[in-house]
């Protein structure tokens, strides 16, 4: 991706150099970030405000490839996947750390690529970077995030909150990042065996996008609060619709109806995964990745969100004693499993 | 280290039943810590208390050597490192989110002893493991974390507040952590050349404790509050003392007089570092990884510290125009350069 020859190593910057580069023209715009890169520690007022941490790592070979990522996409999908994790609860994100450890035969220039996808996903969500660690690595592209948010705690929507009768609920459309995965590993599959062939995505830019370059989902939240629409559950979707129906089943202590024929998927997704003899549902249900929002409403809210375009009632919580169900298309009942993103890769 | 014959592979876990595993016997003991693991995002109440956020990441092969490192120590230091963050602050770690990736070489036993060390240091710093990321990887080990603590903003202190005139102090001792390394290093070699001959690390615990096993200085913040004493400027010693009184001159626009013969060296280190050929006032200046706290202090408050064995002071703050120099025990003035540790390693 970079001819080397025209580009900078990053031996000769060092760790400081590197991170001082990298964060040199920062503009912290949360009023709570009082002190944020360059000393010990980050120094962080929330006033009055409950405090929300969620973190997570990307390490290169697992959940990213370099061979179709472009850098500037995967440091915005880094901060997004973290970004989700505080909208799911109903709150809102402030601050980031970023932590990397990177190979040096990287050039500068890819870093740099990295850092400029970070710092426009946090100017998209109004989010400073206040901290972080950079590290050489002997074992590729490593990079932790944590996230701080902010909620009142009487907004704040756990897990664990759906009563029975309540309508389940999810945001956009689902398994478009899974056939997405999929289609970059066919063309990559195809261009490693005749490097002459230009990788064939035409067409397929929302389902490619939705894999690359997901956005955490704040006009959800922003939607749900302008309507005075309180969910009594969320969860993003990471890991496969049917894997949070079930964390949500398991810590409410309920059971779930859920109908295939409800489940939202974009017609590129359908079309796609039926190209490559995949169900579609089951790409919804165990694809991951998608970064919606999955949650649970009470009934008398079902007017508020009725009419929405892209907020999809997908199901409603029973009692616990009558278990997670999926029910067909044709009718049938089955028992909702999670097999999540592994059982693909297997 | 591991008789993988005898042990359990991660595989049949999977990421949740590995974080649940490792995860389910946490009790949460800060007030503040409203929920901790198992929702998308932890939630903490701070109260009227400014937050402190700072973030540590280790990666095999560059941070540590499994070869001689026990995952108990290792899973220790990877939280001192981060406490010892929030000390420099002069504030109080409450709680820690972990994040690992973890090669499926490794056997569940080895991921335990290394939760084993990391919940060994939360509970004797009375810090909650509130959340985290638990991740297959093709690189070996990786292990990031990071801290958030608390302090009222008037205690805070940071790197920019040293005054002309104030004394330079450091706690404890240094250099102990990188000749502790070399000693291991050497040993290593001797292994690799004859793995019949045992380890000969005999009579140096105490080095060998400093490069594995560090605690971070929270005796030292509540030492100096009880005397009554603020620093007026602090920051940890991790990448030796040389480049840390530099980030305080820089940060504070001063300079500074160093004295060479003030800087503590325990007689261990000082004979061990002799043994290899080495000055024992470089290892100090450049060898990092001692996490003692180094902070300036009014010269009205030297009556309080001056006669505690743990605490040095080494040197004063001079105008910036006066440069950063160090004080050779045969009187000479040399200019300070911070080396740091990689330059060892070059």
């Amino acid at each position: 991706m970079f001819d080397n020859s025209e580009t900078t190593g990053l031996s000769h910057l060092g760790e400081f150099g590197l991170i001082d580069h990298l964060t040199k023209n920062i503009e912290l715009k949360q009023a709570g970030s009082l002190k944020g890169i360059g000393d010990d520690a980050a120094v962080l007022d929330f006033a009055n405000k409950k405090v929300l941490v969620s973190t997570d790592m990307l390490l290169e070979g697992i959940h990213f490839d370099l061979a179709y990522t472009p850098f500037k996409h995967l440091g915005y999908k880094a901060i997004q996947v973290n970004l989700s994790d505080v909208y799911a609860m109903n709150g809102t994100p402030t601050q980031v750390t970023v932590s990397i450890g990177v190979s040096s035969k990287f050039p500068l220039e890819a870093i740099e690529e990295l850092y400029q996808g970070i710092h426009i996903a946090c100017e998209k969500y109004n989010v400073d970077l206040i901290g972080g660690d950079t590290s050489a690595s002997k074992q590729g592209l490593v990079i932790s995030v944590t996230v701080l948010g902010e909620a009142d705690e009487k907004d704040i929507v756990y897990r664990n909150g759906a009563q029975e009768g309540d309508l389940l609920c999810v945001s956009g459309d689902l398994g478009g990042a899974y056939v997405g995965l999929q289609l970059l590993e066919r063309e990559k599959l195809v261009y490693l065996e005749n490097p002459k062939i230009q990788p064939d995505l035409e067409g397929k830019d929302y389902i490619v996008e939705r894999q690359l370059k997901p956005d955490a989902r704040k006009d959800v939240v922003e939607l749900l609060k302008a309507w005075g629409v309180t969910p009594t559950s969320m969860i993003d979707v990471s890991d496969g619709l049917a894997s949070e129906v079930l964390h949500i089943c398991k810590q409410s202590d309920k059971g779930v109806q859920l109908y295939e024929e409800k489940i939202p998927i974009d017609p590129m997704t359908y079309e796609t995964a039926r190209e490559f003899g995949l169900d579609p549902t089951i790409c919804a249900l165990s694809g991951g990745e998608d970064y919606e929002l999955l949650f649970t409403v009470k009934q008398a809210d079902h007017d508020k969100i009725k009419h929405h375009p892209d907020i999809s009632i997908i199901g409603y919580m029973t009692e616990a004693s009558a278990g997670c169900n999926l029910v067909s298309k044709s009718g049938n009942v089955h028992k909702l499993t999670a097999q999540g993103w592994n059982a693909f890769k297997a």
